[in-house]
This record gives C-alpha cells, sequence and structure tokens, in this order.
C-alpha cells in the first residue's frame, strides 16, 4: 500500500425531496449565485422550477447559464466567467450530471483567475482559488459531484483535457434517485459503464498489498452488475436507481484509490473518441475498456483472474488461469452488450481511417506514455484502437 | 433505502513516518495545544519525542496531559478541561487509541461549555462547539479517528454512556502502521473485534434494499478476517497492519451506514461489562455479539444466510437455510478464539451473580428498549446475558 492523503469533503444529502433543501444550503455559499445547467430536461420534467423556488425562499439572489453541452465546451465556460464576474457571483450551484458540474468547476476556477482559464485545465498553471460549488445530480456516471476533476472540451483544436486538483471539490451535493428515473435506457447505461470505468481505472494497478481497497472496488462493481438491468427494466426503481447513484460518487471521491495507483489509460484513450467524434463518454468507454483488456492483461494475470473469479464469479480454472482471466473479460464485454452499449467502434459509427490520428492527439509525441498499470506509448495505444474496430 | 446525509471531513494522513507531519498539523488548528495521551507506551517507543519535536520544530506551544485509562474516565475529562481554560488552550492534540480520542473530544466540548460536561455527555444538553481536535493513532479499534462518536465512563456509579454529533469528528488523523507494530496480541485481537462489531451493528439492519452498503460492509469485514491471523503470526508486517488500520477508520466514519439504521444493541449490552468489570471493549463485545445474534437470528434468518455465504462462504444449505444462519454465527465465533478473544463471560471471569444489575442497568426500565433490528426488553437482555456465560 502506498501513503495517501484522504479528504472527502462534500456533503451528501442524499434520498427522496433531497432537492428541496436547495435553497438552504446555496445560501451557505454565497450571496448571488449562478445557476448554471444542461439543456431543456431540469425545465421538461419540473426541477428548474423546484429549484427557482428553493432559492427564492431562501433569500438566494441567482443568474442563469443554461445550455451545457455532453462533453463540455471550453466556449461556455468563457461566457459564464464573464457572466459571473459582470454580476459579482459568489457561487455556482449546478443542476445535471458530470457535464454540468464540470463545466460550474472550470467557471469556479476561472472567475478568480486573470489569465486565460484553459492554462488551468491544461495544467500550465495550479489554481489557487475557486468560487464555491453547489450540486444538485441528476446523472449518475462522472462522479463529478464529490471529485477533485473536471473535464473540459476546448473546441479549437478538439482537445478534451482533464485537471484534477482538491480544490474542485464541490461544497455540497444534493441526490434524489427520484430524478434519475427519466434518464433514457442508453443514457442510464452510459453512467454505469464511467461509473464502472472509475473503479476499474483504480482496480489495474501495479501497487501490492491493496486487498482491502480491492475487495471496497469489487463490491461496487458487483452492486452496479446487479442492478443495472433492474433500472433498465424498471426505469423508476428507487433502490436500484438509489445503489447506482450512490456508487457513482463512491467511484470517484477517491475512497477506492487510497494507497493505490490507478491507470487512467482507458480515459485517455476513450477522450479521444468523444473529442473527435463527440460520442457518450460511458459508451467510448464500453468500447475502450475491454480492448484496453485484451491488450494488457498479460501484464498481470493474477490481478485479471482475481477481477473474474471475484467479481465476476467466474470459476477459476486452476490449470489455465489464462483462461479464466479472459472469461473475466468476456463477461465485462457480454455485460455492456447487455446493457445496449457498444463494445466495438464499428457500433459507435466509427471508421478506421482517423485512427492513427487518434493515437497522435492521445500519446501526443512518440515518447510520452499513458496510464500506468502497463506504460502505453503510441504503438500500443493504436494497438488498441485497432482491438476495438 | 433511508434518505441520509453524510460528511465526513476528517484529513487522513496515512502511511509510513506520517507522524512527522504533527507539527504542520496541528498549527493549523490552534498556538497553543493539550497533548493528550494515555499510559507510558507512547513514550517507551518513541513516538512522544517525535511529537513533541515536530511540535517544537512548527512553533507549536502545548502542555500535556496524560494518564487517559481504557474505558476513558470522567474525571480525566475534568482535569483536562480545567487545564485547557487555565492555559488558554484552543486546540487538542490527542496520540494514542480510542480511550485518549474519546476523552480529548470530551474534554473538547466541555471547555467552551459553562456546565458539567457529564450533562453534554449523556445527550441531556446537545454541544454547540468544540476545540478542533487533531490525531495521531496508535490503536486500530474504535474509529474514533474521524466518527462523530465518544464514549465516557463516569465513575459515580460506574456508567459508560456514549454521544454521538458531527462536531466530534476530529480535524485531521495521522495513520501510520508502523505505529501499531508493537500493539500486543490480544489488543491487537480486541481491535479487530471492535472493528468487526461496529460493521455487524450496521450490518443487521430492518432497512430493505441496502445492496451497496451491504456489500461494502461486508468487503471490510473480509478484510479484517483475512489480515487479522497475519498481524497475529507478523506483528510487523506493514501491508496487513496497514488494512486493519484503514479499515478502523472506514468502519466507524459512517460511510458504511448511509441509509441505512443500524442495530447497536451489542453495544449497549456490552458497556455493562467494561463499565462494571473494566474488561477491554473488544473482548466484551467477542462474547456478546455471538450471544446477541443466537438470541436473534430468528428475526431475519436471510440477512443471517447472506452473512455466513458471504462473509463466511458458508456454503447455503438450501432446504435448511437455518443451518447456514447459524453456521455463519458459529464461524464468527470460532474466529474469535482463533485471534485469541474470548466468547463467554466465563474467559472473562464474570460471574453470573450480577447479571440482573446488568441487565438493570443496561435497560435502565422495564419499557425502555435497546437496539433496532430487534428491539429488547430487560428480560431480552438478561437472556442474551445468560446466552454468554
Amino acid at each position: 500500500m502506498e501513503n495517501f492523503e484522504f479528504l472527502s469533503p462534500t456533503k451528501i444529502i442524499f434520498g427522496k425531496e433531497s432537492e428541496l433543501q436547495v435553497g438552504t444550503e446555496t445560501k451557505k455559499l454565497g450571496r448571488k449565485v449562478l445557476l448554471h445547467y444542461g439543456g431543456g430536461s431540469i425545465k421538461k420534467f419540473g426541477l428548474y422550477e423546484k429549484v427557482v423556488k428553493s432559492l427564492q425562499e431562501a433569500g438566494v439572489d441567482f443568474i442563469e447559464l443554461g445550455g451545457v453541452q455532453p462533453n463540455p465546451r471550453l466556449s461556455l465556460v468563457h461566457e459564464g466567467i464573464k457572466i459571473c464576474r459582470e454580476h459579482k457571483v459568489d457561487a455556482i450551484l449546478a443542476v445535471g450530471g458530470g457535464s454540468v458540474i464540470d463545466s460550474a468547476k472550470a467557471i469556479g476556477i476561472g472567475v478568480p483567475y486573470e489569465g486565460e482559464v484553459w492554462d488551468l485545465i491544461a495544467g500550465e498553471i495550479v489554481p489557487e482559488t475557486t468560487l464555491p460549488i453547489g450540486v444538485i445530480l441528476t446523472i449518475p456516471a462522472a462522479g463529478s459531484e464529490a471529485s477533485k476533476s473536471l473535464v473540459i472540451t476546448n473546441e479549437d483544436g478538439w482537445y478534451k483535457l482533464g485537471l484534477n486538483v482538491e480544490l474542485l471539490r464541490p461544497v455540497f451535493a444534493i441526490m434524489n434517485p427520484e430524478l434519475t428515473f427519466t434518464l433514457p435506457p442508453y443514457q442510464t447505461a452510459c453512467g454505469v459503464a464511467d461509473i464502472m470505468a472509475h473503479i476499474m481505472e483504480r482496480y489495474f494497478t501495479n501497487v501490492k498489498h491493496v486487498d482491502l481497497t480491492d475487495r471496497l472496488c469489487e463490491a461496487v462493481l458487483k452492486t452496479l452488475i446487479t442492478k443495472a438491468p433492474i433500472v433498465l427494466e424498471e426505469p423508476n426503481n428507487y433502490e436500484a436507481r438509489a445503489d447506482i447513484m450512490w456508487a457513482s460518487t463512491i467511484a470517484h471521491n477517491d475512497l477506492l484509490s487510497t494507497g493505490r495507483i490507478g491507470d487512467w489509460g482507458s480515459h485517455a484513450i476513450e477522450h479521444e473518441l468523444s473529442a473527435i467524434y463527440d460520442v457518450p463518454h460511458g459508451a467510448g468507454l464500453s468500447v475502450v475498456f475491454p480492448a484496453w483488456m485484451k491488450y494488457v492483461y498479460h501484464h498481470n494475470i493474477d490481478r485479471f483472474v482475481q477481477f473474474a473469479t471475484r467479481v465476476w464469479n467466474t470459476e477459476l480454472a486452476f490449470e489455465d488461469p489464462e483462461r479464466t482471466a479472459l472469461e473475466g473479460i468476456n463477461c465485462l464485454t457480454n455485460f455492456f452488450t447487455q446493457i445496449g452499449l457498444p463494445t466495438t467502434l464499428k457500433e459507435l459509427n466509427i471508421p478506421a481511417d482517423r485512427l492513427e490520428e487518434m493515437a497522435d492527439k492521445a500519446s501526443n509525441s512518440d515518447t510520452k506514455t499513458l496510464g500506468n498499470f502497463v506504460k502505453l506509448k503510441r504503438k500500443d495505444i493504436l494497438e488498441i484502437y485497432k482491438l476495438a474496430l
């Protein structure tokens, strides 16, 4: 186990009607708030009215900025920063999924910073302060509601980059599983793949003796595997929705990586898919992760055997552990198919003709590597894209 | 799943040599600190010198109060409050196990409160503020390093009472597994039983549909079951010590009870043992918990079957689930015996002659009940004590 520091300071307010507390919680953050959201769904399903009413009742003054798209864009972040400065906003309330929260986080660090916010996102300069962020989560997936992460796409060249610093953790996250009843099946499944990917990125590590966090990872994965088919059949199943929603937070608040070094190669490889083709992150991950696994499993067959036996209840073939390792990868692939996700680039309508360009972008150079479990060079990344065809 | 709020604001600093950060972390809490500790072990093994040096180097002024005993006493809490007031102490550094931390917490709420601190501990008045608490943990057991709990024994009548409020959570907890290498086997095992009990109190719930937290509970229990025999054989096994230490925190920071209502009957029943006979809390729990299980398992056989099959890998006897349930309880009992703990009152040299008095104290009256899984009246508590003989 590695030395670690861990602090999860986000206050979670979880359950039925929890969104009614947004006014009182937001009031603690500031006097004037940016209400940030995505497309029309929060208005369509009545959440918008509830939020506005709660803010008004608590006496919180707010200004709105909607229009966040999946794979949130830098241009809207710029707009948000401008609005916050003009109106002297001192906190941000993000109502939506990971894209909205990430956009809010980028605005949050951009407002007090005098230079170009992309320099912060690209990691050239470390942000020192942020506007406080509150969240009402509507899509369990990214885990951004309690994570130290954000991912933003720069339309100028379609670069998708992520930043990880502690000050990006929201102050509060309101999570009502009922708000996820209206999520369409495909988006629900994409969310599950995203959550599972966050765990698997942590699971495949070279750090030895991490049994406690291994088992915690396996516990959350098994829950997702059990609950995802249930919510696809019964979208209004509160209990299964609740398990998935809480899993999204636990998967990415870093508890599951305490003492470990995660991989994160698959995420970087996937980012090129969603940056260029704007595919949902979860669908990109359901394609990339099995391909990555097939490419790297020889590096540590034992770990893939553990994944197969503990997560998927595969029986260990004592005489041929490699077969068990491959069975685990097959189980994952079949599971993604079962919940309606693509597992090949073809299913995403991504042709083979830009794989070289994607490998270039993902690796940035021939010397830089991606991932930690296996350090992938450009040629490896290209092979993984090919395995995903 | 029940609605819940969850916030775990304690900064965990975990790993080798982490105690060297105590000066800089403590300095953030206050100018003048009470250094609170137990018996001689922190001096015997060199920790005391390291702490003093780190505090001095960081320019932290401190005054000392040692002498905390297991099952920490109210009289020392009074002394601590007096010292803190006289010396205008504005933060407390607890170096030790749960007893030291709980004593520090009681002093922390007592200093700013004008009345008698026991009224706060007994829950008659809700504490509104506390001195900030920092911790260097030396005994993984109570989970007090990140919990909202304290337990104090009032020598005037030997009442042992607990308080649970959010402001009792320490600001930071420094956890170096190497500091636990010198823990004697019996104390190590008592700690493991205490940690397991914290999980099992949460596990046995009447709340339905708590699969995610069920699995997290099972994950931590399985880790403890695997690692405890290792550290008893190899006291200096860093990795196994580390898993147990981190488990102690996770078991009791309330992550594992999110959305659930725990039982806590066994803890209350055990408190009478340690209050009257001053037995180690963990040894009391290893006696009481199996007896409690035998008394209540009929209430929900399925839950005990799940405990048996998932935690202990017992094969489900489809034609006779009760047998499986009982096998799980036997597995737990045998495990406690294997790691050197008592499972009967006799082994603790506790005679049968004061069971009635203990049942009186635990129930306080014939109408008050203990526990939530099964609500226990005085006669039930007495039966459990008898089952533990």
